[in-house]
């Protein structure tokens, strides 16, 4: 389910509070899009997306946490990746790559980012060298998986 | 219902226009979201929520009152607290406020931003403090509802 | 003098009373843009430009009427087209027109949307047509001082 | 159908080709709307809208081009005015115009962009000069076909 | 000083990263913008505001941890009301509140956000109701110290 | 210098052609910023920066080619990495990186996205994996001329 308020009253401080309770409660998405509502207000659309066994828990949570009076929703499929993840020996130590398949086949590796972020930060390097670093280190690996 | 229509070739000065329009005719929301679309064009999308009594005449006024070819619109669904406008005294004098109930209990209870306007312009205060001087008494006359 | 101020915490049904306060106190423009900042919050960076002398008293309404505890500022030096207003005989009757100058010449002549606007309700045409009506009434009267 | 990828991880010089293709596999429109994703993240929403037909392929592409690992996806309906090309004889020679149908009347036409913008360069006129001289030859012979 | 960058080809995880450590590094605020660059692209506008003296650590910052290959920068004067952190008894315990002055009077007082998230998330109140609970007890106390 | 204008009353379709020219006139850079004008207006900031020399020019090309009547401006200055675009062997052929300097040693190096896009589709392989393999092409001739 897609699960949508379009708020214009509320100190913008609040959402990202928000969006982690959504998070923990199961969410599989939360997003806010910047929208121009009546009257020149600039608002936020919030979005979350859920399965349908969260949908009462989340559809509550927008209306107890936000100062929304209502919200709408439709259903909505999904296509995803089969996924795993992996880990990875690299200069760094070992660190978990996201690997997405596609028919059976691997077709996609990305390092987690928030390891990057902490190699960054523990090593001293740049994070964009980090984090090529790291694809560099994917990619050997997705190839060796993928010629088998 | 929810009516949406991209348009890349219209005079961004009758947004405003179709907007009032839409919620004479009895959309239920009008919003707009700032999109990108091919060929570096920086488009809008318009957004109108409503019931589908009010389909056809809104489909009509999108298509006639903008540059757009078509549109496309899905069905939504809508949780909406139940909401009840009630008279506050407070020291500006009478002002309307929405209160909002979730399981038949009152949980939301704010001022009509309309009026804090003609309170800020009338006496010459700052629409921050009208603002919160409205919610404080929303608060004082919601904790007493609560209550009982 | 172009004002600026980043706003995280404001209700943004506040906004559309700013800038029109800011208009009323001389503002050459008032504008509002999408921004993200720390910790997820969608923000508004609010913008006022304005002749140095009304500086003061627009900064003095910004710090007043919105949340902020603060604004930056710099000079910006401007190119404006020469304008004046005609009025043009259509078939709508008589409709101001906004013409701009550069170099001495005529280059551009636009109808004020307030007075589209007016028409498109008054007689009930939709409003992309009647402002092509009046581009191209515009449009004729404008080659002919052209040519003088 | 209306396919989305909320994509966070992809360097953005990506989106012009993923937009290209899709067009070319048959996309009926293809768009981008900035959206605020957790962690701070300024992500993009891709949305692809096609034929039930395109659906398998345009997927494959969203998921094999960009860096997601899986995308929403929901039924629209579709309103769309009946389309016409015509072609118009003006000063500037012959242009290509679309022309839109409401109930079997026609009810706008717009000049092609993309031949506004090869006269524009090819006469070396302003644009906007260009595209009003064409919304003006489209009026006349709009008004003309619809008096019949 | 105002330091920005026009991004158009770094992995949109990576900013959340360079914002916390332009602030760590002394930056007085660091916010995103969406644009539109050419070819399609959805670009983010990076701004960093520092003092003088942080300018040339705050450059290399934006050069070393972002793909950018160069930024713009140009001088901002600012108005800022003088602040205090005050602490406030609540009913929640002893909160922070910072308090705004506008030649020497206080003008503003408004909780510190990240305290409301404690308390909401610590006592399991909704922080819509845990903010409004601190703005009433700053405003009665703001009140007070205005009547002096 | 920064050139700016806010403009709200313009064919979107436009900004595509008058983006190209300003580079064409040796514009530095080109973007549009959604921006929320008065009367609800969704309008869009365009920015062109450019060395003093063009200015005049560049002004021109925006007070002619678009529908605004002023324009706003400011001077900027401007940190550019030294760069260089060098030649590389790799898989695909010969391939254009663009190198950059701080301080005069080499600390980025990225593939020319257009050539990206021509292996894609010549090659007929997804684009961030080609976009994947030029980076690790770089990477590689970036360590061993760093290790100089």
């Amino acid at each position: 389910m897609m699960l949508e308020a379009n708020i214009d009253d509320m100190n913008p401080e609040i959402y990202g509070y928000v969006m982690e309770k959504a998070f923990k409660l199961g969410a599989l998405d939360v997003f806010m899009t910047p929208i121009i509502m009546k009257k020149n207000r600039p608002g936020i659309k919030l979005s979350v997306l859920c399965e349908q066994e969260k949908q009462e828990e989340l559809e509550k949570l927008v209306l107890t946490e936000t100062t929304t009076l209502g919200l709408r929703k439709y259903e909505v499929d999904r296509t995803i990746l089969k996924r795993q993840s992996v880990k990875l020996k690299t200069k760094y130590g070992v660190v978990s790559m996201k690997l997405g398949y596609m028919g059976g086949k691997p077709v996609k590796l990305a390092p987690e980012f928030e390891e990057c972020r902490e190699i960054a930060e523990g090593f001293g390097i740049p994070i964009p060298q980090v984090y090529e670093d790291l694809v560099y280190a994917a990619k050997k690996y997705f190839e060796a998986i993928q010629e088998k």
